[in-house]
């Protein structure tokens, strides 16, 4: 930590800054400066607690931390990068560039089994679809719970496509669990805490939606919370956050892709569907989060989208999404180049 | 609901729109512009369904809703305002300025009992303080959990001041509302749908924080959520948003306490020291929340801030809150004023 | 400033770092860290060039400022308060509580007379009126031009108010200061820096708005601008920033008003016309603004805002506007209270 | 138009509106609604001013307008692709790639001769380089001015590569003509009205940046100016919004280039060096540019960036820069059969 004191700050002042420093166990530098002391704190510490209690003291300016406040999530703790094991054979990481797809809610067996088959065919090997659906309104539909789980299950059964769901409470961890093979958190659940320790122990990898005003380094706190708690197997997913922008649904903040695979070695999931909200904008979208390195997409389609029940603006129709996927393979073959091109160094 | 078509839509694209609409329960009015073809629908029935629907369709350029998305919470549906009775004898409401104040977190029995003493020295009604903690760290003190509620009961038990305490899951709904004399919800389980639920069933008033990127459109939906499962008891808190501003910990949107009056009969409460983050700025802001027609504060104090948990920062000094609510007193009287004005009109 | 190495740097990067520091004439104390190195540097230089170099090495993880950008305009070059004379008699800043009206637009010699009028029987000290007006529409109401200065002159001569009007070009800076008495910046104009460079010798006060996504900081860089060119009369104007929010036009920083008048010497005014986008909420607004410390306000007023020009759904009608300026009275007491209360101290 | 009353609009005041309405050319169509009055306005006319106009009155709850707001810019009025020379042989727009590349300001002539000659190597068509700097800081380096612009035109002889440099004051518009072959107006000055009409008779092409907070729809129309002013060859630049997020210099809104390539002809660039603000994330950024559909990339490079004047954490280091364009190359192949088959269709 560097602390930087007030301009006026008395002698007794300081002294009892670097008192409460050393109370958390850390040792002193002082710097003398021209206008003002500037303390540099230095060891192994409660470095937040420590920031906290300081920046209260009002002879104190500014309190800074050096080191990043997650550890086991870095690419220090982790130089390499995580793979992480989906119902048992795909691997969502560093080798594979591996695409989710499938309607935004479950709607009926019907729907969610054409869809199981369009997203199969297009070539995702996972397929998404939600049972408990988070809505801003009490009056729409809240998604059909676990009589949606059982049709994943359904759709799993008949298409071997593992399967990725939505949970939205700490109570609902353990059924969920026991049907999904990825366990989502969506946006507005990124900082629900309570989930975030449940997931610790769910014993299903976890993916982890960025909140629509949350910054990298929250999202990679609450990765923490997930891996502090015995869940190793996370992967983030940014689908665009909240600016004042309107002609999207969200702002796509592409580069957090590749800002994330700088701090840290978990795999990095991109949405496009959410981060546009219109489904012209999926395609493009989709060659660039390839482009710029993440690790996988997750896409809205369905059968159908004009008869969908929630977010029908962004679902690929069905030739939109056989054609896109198509559209992506060389993009793809590029990705993997560089991968093994950087694998190699 | 207005729907623009787009530029070149066909005669039978126009006809699939119309017969959507109608599917839903509308009316139809269809206006030939020169342009385009814009189609308005009459009637009640599901706006947001049939809104997304309708978005879906390639052939639409826009679809707009006329009419709020809520409606128990809306001066429409209750012209006259709402006040909540709290722990039998406050009155949060039109009638009564009420300060809530304490400290962030419960810390310990002395900590807790000498914040009461304080808060109530002050004037304030009602005792503010955590036992659940959210923290973006799962590192960071967590809070007294169950041993706090009992201390928060002990210091009302001490002062006669009422309690207001966070609960941040649906699990601890039943634990915390038998403790509580209200149920705040946090800024970031503002659209934690399954608590909201939850609450509207807990039989206790709620102080619904609105969250960091949350527009006032969708703190009303939440509160609406809670209102719609049953619970009418529901205050709304504007506590700052998230911008790109770094100078306050938050932006407080204090507008938002006058648009919420023009929009809805429910209190609304400023939080000064949250939307701060600095514990000189808070008697300013504090003045400027009664000014602009807030129906209360929610102040973070601490007998020795230097010495806090979390908060300090922001938590005002015992001398500090003394003095700032007895220079609140003029402020409080215009403010009665304007009231007793408003209701004689 | 202090700079943080990255984890793995070698001391020769490190020394090359410290060669660049005492290239720019800083003193050096080097804090080697468990983690990593960091460097405080000491002495008078020129911080942002040095700070730039040192962020553009690849072996400097952060490199931070201590003091502030700005010199001038802080309170620690002038540790009390400008008072700035406006046409000969009005003073704005500590001592006096000023308000500005008008129209958005000069329109005729009728409504601008009208206006003068209106203005000086609330109890405005200062008229304002655009002669050139920034449009986002290349096909809207560009505005009078001189032919608006003339009448704005004409209305000064009838009423005695002075005359605040805006300059977009510093091609307009001496014709505009031959008639106006304060020289409006408009928000999108607050880092035009040609323009800011020619009102540092204009002769004439600014009243320099703040830019719709500008920090307080780099407001008031763009007042030091004008001080450094010569001209120490600028008062600065919050006027509401761009958020992710549309339920008003802008979102009113409002607490900026009481972080300005800790950071800087020079006045603060509210616009709260802008700041709201809707004249319903402009009076609260207004109250809010005398209780937290602003200097003085700038309201949109109009004869028959709703056939105004432009602006007319934020400007007042005469007759709110004469209530509001009676509802304001005893909050400007109060405020008269304060300053003399802390004058004495 | 479309105009929605207040709920509890009077006959007299439906009347007034439609009147007002009516007053500016438009067609009247009433639909009365279970619980308000609507009402389209269809044919040619102010509509800006309407709105405004409507949005004044009391009785109007909202006023939206149907149709854009620009006209000439939009793929409605010219359904192709623009193409725009640059100095007699690049051509910006739909059949080529353009790499713009250079330093951030000219320092001196060595330095931007091997900026030149560098840039050239890498296969960029257009050095840019700042003569005229807006800088936050009245006291950083504000550029080299005409010395600057002359030395641009030097390297220019010496490379055979186009000139873009950007210019800050319509004072300047002819100076900076007279030297370079594209006209930039940087992300502060979008809305610089009185540059933008000067541009618009400069005779020379213009790559217009948008602005830190400024919406897709206000670029379009700050094109429209230069357009609407008599020059039609703008290029537009995403270079980055400003957002919450502070672990990019920058937020980049890379979707805005697929949202743009449907509501205008004009050609758009990206400009990965703002947009991010550190030289380690350009490479990814600007091959998802390519992927994205951008029709050009505009990016800083440095002889020796460790020794910039300015942007050096950004500016590419030499091998970077080249390692950069080879490993462009297949996604830029892939653009070329993208575009070629768009074309066949």
């Amino acid at each position: 930590m560097i602390i930087s004191m007030r301009k006026n700050a008395a002698r007794a002042e300081i002294d009892s800054v670097i008192q409460r420093i050393e109370d958390f166990g850390y040792k002193i530098h002082t710097i003398e400066g021209e206008e003002r002391v500037v303390i540099g704190a230095i060891g192994v510490g409660d470095t937040s607690a420590c920031l906290e209690a300081l920046e209260a003291m009002n002879c104190v300016e500014k309190a800074v931390r050096i080191s990043a406040p997650y550890k086991f999530v870095s690419r220090e703790f982790k130089p390499g990068r995580t793979t992480i094991t989906v119902g048992g054979n795909v691997h969502v990481g560093n080798s594979e560039f591996v695409v989710m797809a499938g309607p935004c809610s479950v709607e009926s067996e019907k729907q969610i089994l054409e869809s199981a088959e369009l997203a199969a065919k297009g070539g995702a090997k996972i397929l998404r679809g939600g049972a408990f659906k988070p809505r801003t309104s009490p009056y729409d539909f809240q998604g059909m719970e676990e009589e949606g789980l059982k049709l994943l299950a359904k759709a799993r059964e008949h298409t071997g496509l593992a399967i990725v769901t939505e949970v939205m409470s700490d109570n609902d961890v353990s059924l969920v669990a026991s049907y999904a093979d990825v366990m989502q958190v969506g946006a507005r659940n990124m900082q629900n805490f309570a989930l975030l320790k449940a997931l610790g122990k769910c014993g299903k990898p976890v993916l982890l939606k960025r909140g629509l005003s949350s910054t990298i380094k929250e999202l990679l706190m609450s990765a923490e919370y997930i891996v502090a708690h015995g869940n190793n197997d996370v992967m983030l997913c940014e689908r665009g956050i909240r600016t004042f922008e309107t002609a999207t649904r969200n702002t796509c903040d592409i580069v957090a892709c590749a800002v994330l695979r700088e701090l840290t070695h978990l795999p990095v999931i991109l949405d496009p569907s959410h981060a546009t909200g219109k489904r012209s904008l999926v395609p493009a979208l989709s060659r660039a989060g390839v482009a710029i390195g993440a690790d996988g997409l997750i896409v809205e389609i369905h059968p159908n989208p004009q008869k969908a029940i929630s977010d029908g603006a962004q679902s690929l129709e069905p030739a939109q999404w056989l054609d896109m996927m198509k559209s992506l393979q060389p993009y793809i073959e590029l990705w993997k180049a560089e991968r093994m091109s950087t694998v190699a160094v």
